[in-house]
């Protein structure tokens, strides 16, 4: 064992001062695994090690409401979806030098700073001159021309690195005339030939209308979207896979793996994990998935099914009940972060409670609670105290509950606790109950990215250089046959306008891209719902480990991509 | 990268059903890490691959009060070390078979298992025939001769794997006469020749006991403890740290790097990590010296300046002050389990309150609070409402205040945002302020473990078996030289009772071995101590990544560890 207190970072050496940015990464040391990590090696899908030419798909329509995205995006609508294959001509592409453009959206997925070194390493590999310039903090960076331009020396110590740290991320939307008046000045000021937006459904929506107004005005710039989302749920037939879901899942996996065999080796223990997600449940999923705990709440399910707190109570509590004749006083709950907003009845009794305390002084004696219809009652008093207060007392600033600030697992603790202790008086149940909570959350969002996710964002981004090199706009970068060795992946592009559908919003048509939510009927979920009740009652624990880097246990993919993907191969070989 | 759901475990199929024990790892599946750990060989220091003889030191005393530690412990007290060295003899120890017994205690620390298979294998080479068994769920395995005999293939799935789960722990304790003759009669029904007890500081204490009781009783069976405990407040000279603290700060570290890597790139949080370690703080220390967070508070020095929740609550504002004036509107605050055991004046009020609650009624005016002394009650009123209802509300059996239920994470993120918020009204701060709360607990005590702990477990396993191969009794078993490659480690056993002190208890002198503390004048404290200021206003984040079990980056060593061999390095060269 070789000691060794903190490595020079290479990359701090070999970067000259004057690169570093304020909030960049200047440590004169870093850990041993982030000095490996920039050096490790990517690989790449042979197409883009060749040269190559685009292929259109026939024309695209939309998720929804065609007739309505037509008029939405009138100069992109329709657009066919493009894929890169080798071309013998070694000219296919011009060799002209770019000025594009990056911007991180949104919230931190393991993989982001791939994205951008793979448009770096495209641009030097096939427009050597061209330049790379990224947007500060988000969109908020491109309306006020905050940005840093991208070099070798700088991107160097962010390769294979977690985080956004690069160039930072921000949510802000790019949405009123006057901003996209912003947007164009940027565009004019640099010159820009072309701009990848790196981002979730909404920053994707973004990207699309970027690009129509662009168009539009007959700007030069170009935009391409990239799928980004730890959830999950950005996806679509062709983009398999929204980058950081894979590496996410598996640094909360190996958490529950190792409250798993902690709740076996002590064995007093239940472990309610709550996982962030709070739209779709795919982390949930694909973590039940790795790990095969005792129980996992999927929230699509129990919209579906229309289930109460009360019936997922019940259930947690049959299983508890029946784990405790088997001698087992302990096992492992998963609980997706958005849980609440699944279940029916909670969402009235929120819309009623943000009604009521917006109009009425609430008394000490609990009269305002008559204003509650019966059932919303019924739940209320159903609720723990400590949960009744929260609902009442943290309001945010337009005065409406705060659901999001409910900490979901202590609250099914604790209504598992009075439940239990009613089955105790009946002589139902005999057995010892201690709830431990966890919130899985940040700590998986900057991880370093798996080498699934190092090598697909590398590609996602010179996927989104060569589409901006080819003239290509209003596309999202995909990689697809991802359950191949790389070097057989699939590169291209996809309209963003065909993910889309509208919403009505304030008497008008918006477009957005729908999330995709867990299908009850897909593979992943089926698989789980197969083995759920073997796995309640026995002890099929597994402990996935830390993501390994090296070796035969670093290649990896997650189940759920695996899985959809056998289930899109056999539906192939049936048709 | 091959798509692989799960790999059939080798373990699974190589194991005879009879063995399969109801707690143990019997899924027919296990994860690619888990399969591949189970492979892993482990070096061992030369001397165990030799035929070996003991040498002793000169007799030893106690850690203190060696008068009554010598009342204490009649027979074993004054006991020298013993070094394991090469011998030229191959017949240095009997071929005799032996029948061992080994028991987990207490809370799970990584590397528990490699203790179990070192000893096993160690009889499987040296005493060919012999038995071992497992007691289960602890001490109390002991004393109801609750056991399974542990086999070649019984524990082949466990390893290098993380947990207790093969035979599982408690924190049980053999403490008055019926039980120790029921430990005795174990002993007599097993016709045990030895005894490895791993654990704490109270289990091997307890250890000490057993060994001299069975001595007095002129029982055969030996007695050999192993220092085990994630805390690290195990340590002495001849034991350099107890196993498990190198896993669990890595497992740690790396959640602490990720959010680091969150908190620059989001721009936004303030995260408060509270990490497990209730009576010292050697696991924050070691996160800090890996991580460079901004804050780090230290237990033992918050004791030793007598500082108050107050001065401790001012620090970090300040700080939080001046990172905001120079644009950094985030950071990382690591704070240990037992923070509040360290303040003196919250004891001071934890005893009042006991006393108060115990035979008065409170009073909803708050004239009960009049009962406080004014420090005490200018401190309660001090904390947040919701911590003042904690107290007050949630009491143990015994009717205590639960110290330990309190998040003071969660109460240090209020007590911040009330002094902020005075700051701000005085216009001497004009940043904002969002906090985010971390408990990274469990997660750590059961991770795989690293390359470092399973190597030095193994061999603390096979110290254990050749110390009572050669008829040692009341050791601790000891591998050091840690420093150095692992066939230089030294391997031997140090005297129980030279670790111990006594305490007073109930009018009577009870031996102790004091928990090793985080040493103001250490090495590891002095080198955060020189940093801390550059690390709260600098940004000198370092993410560890997960722990590598393959390759250059998987022999690392923890920094306390290398920083106190480096000490005693020093202080030999300068004697």
């Amino acid at each position: 064992m070789a000691p060794s207190l903190a490595i020079a970072c290479q990359a701090a050496t070999e970067r000259p001062a004057r690169a570093l940015a304020p909030t960049s990464r200047v440590a004169a040391v870093c850990s041993e695994v982030q000095a490996s990590r920039i050096g490790h090696k990517l690989d790449l899908p042979s197409v883009l090690k060749t040269p190559f030419k685009i292929v259109h798909g026939p024309p695209s329509s939309s998720a929804g409401n065609p007739a309505e995205i037509a008029k939405l995006f009138p100069h992109l609508f329709g657009q066919p979806s493009a894929s890169l294959v080798p071309s013998d001509a070694t000219s296919a592409v011009s060799k002209q030098n770019l000025k594009i453009g990056v911007v991180l959206s949104g919230g931190q997925a393991p993989g982001g700073h791939n994205v951008i070194t793979g448009i770096f390493d495209y641009l030097q590999e096939h427009a050597k001159g061209s330049t790379l310039y990224g947007f500060r903090g988000g969109p908020a960076g491109i309306m006020k021309c905050k940005y840093t331009e991208l070099t070798s020396d700088y991107i160097h110590p962010y390769r294979n690195q977690g985080g956004f740290d690069m160039i930072c991320s921000g949510r802000d939307k790019i949405e009123t005339p006057e901003q996209f008046k912003q947007a164009e000045e940027t565009a004019l000021k640099l010159d820009l030939d072309g701009l990848v937006v790196i981002g979730g459904d909404d920053s994707n929506t973004n990207a699309g209308l970027l690009a129509e107004n662009f168009r539009s005005k007959n700007l030069k710039t170009r935009v391409i979207g990239c799928p980004k989302t730890i959830d999950g749920d950005l996806k679509c037939k062709e983009v398999p896979v929204s980058f950081g879901f894979d590496t996410a899942c598996k640094i909360y996996a190996e958490m529950i793996g190792n409250v798993m065999v902690d709740a076996r080796s002590s064995g007093k223990y239940y472990h309610f994990v709550r996982l962030m997600g709070r739209a779709a449940s795919h982390i949930t999923l694909e973590c039940a998935l790795q790990t095969h705990p005792n129980i996992t709440i999927i929230g699509e399910e129990v919209a579906m099914k229309k289930l109460t707190l009360k019936n997922v109570t019940d259930y947690i509590v049959d299983v508890i009940c029946k784990r405790s004749e088997l001698g087992y006083n302990y096992g492992v709950i998963l609980i997706p972060e958005g849980l609440i907003d699944f279940v029916p009845e909670v969402q009235q009794l929120i819309a009623e409670l943000n009604e009521i305390l917006a109009h009425e002084t609430v008394d000490e004696g609990g009269l305002w609670k008559n204003k509650l219809k019966p059932q919303s009652l019924q739940l209320f008093e159903f609720l723990p105290q400590a949960i009744q207060e929260q609902l009442m007392l943290e309001r945010d600033p337009h005065g409406n509950v705060q659901v999001a600030r409910i900490e979901t697992e202590k609250m099914l603790i604790q209504m598992v606790e009075v439940e239990l202790e009613k089955r105790k008086q009946e002589n139902r149940y005999k057995g010892g109950f201690q709830g431990q909570s966890h919130f899985f959350g940040y700590e998986g969002r900057c991880g370093f990215p798996s080498n699934f996710d190092s090598t697909y964002c590398y590609a996602l981004g010179y996927a989104a250089a060569a589409l901006l090199h080819c003239g290509k706009t209003g596309l999202i970068a995909s990689v697809g046959n991802l359950g191949a060795p790389v070097s057989d992946w699939t590169v291209g592009g996809t309209a963003l306008t065909s993910l889309m559908d509208v919403e009505r919003r304030h008497g008008k048509f918006k477009p957005v891209i729908k999330k995709a939510m867990v299908e009850l009927e897909g593979a992943p979920f089926k698989r789980f719902a197969s083995m759920r009740e073997e796995w309640a009652v026995k002890n099929r624990y597994i402990s996935p480990g830390p993501i390994q880097f090296v070796g035969p246990t670093s290649h990896a993919i997650n189940h759920t991509l695996l899985l959809e993907l056998g289930a899109q191969a056999r539906t192939r070989m049936i048709q």
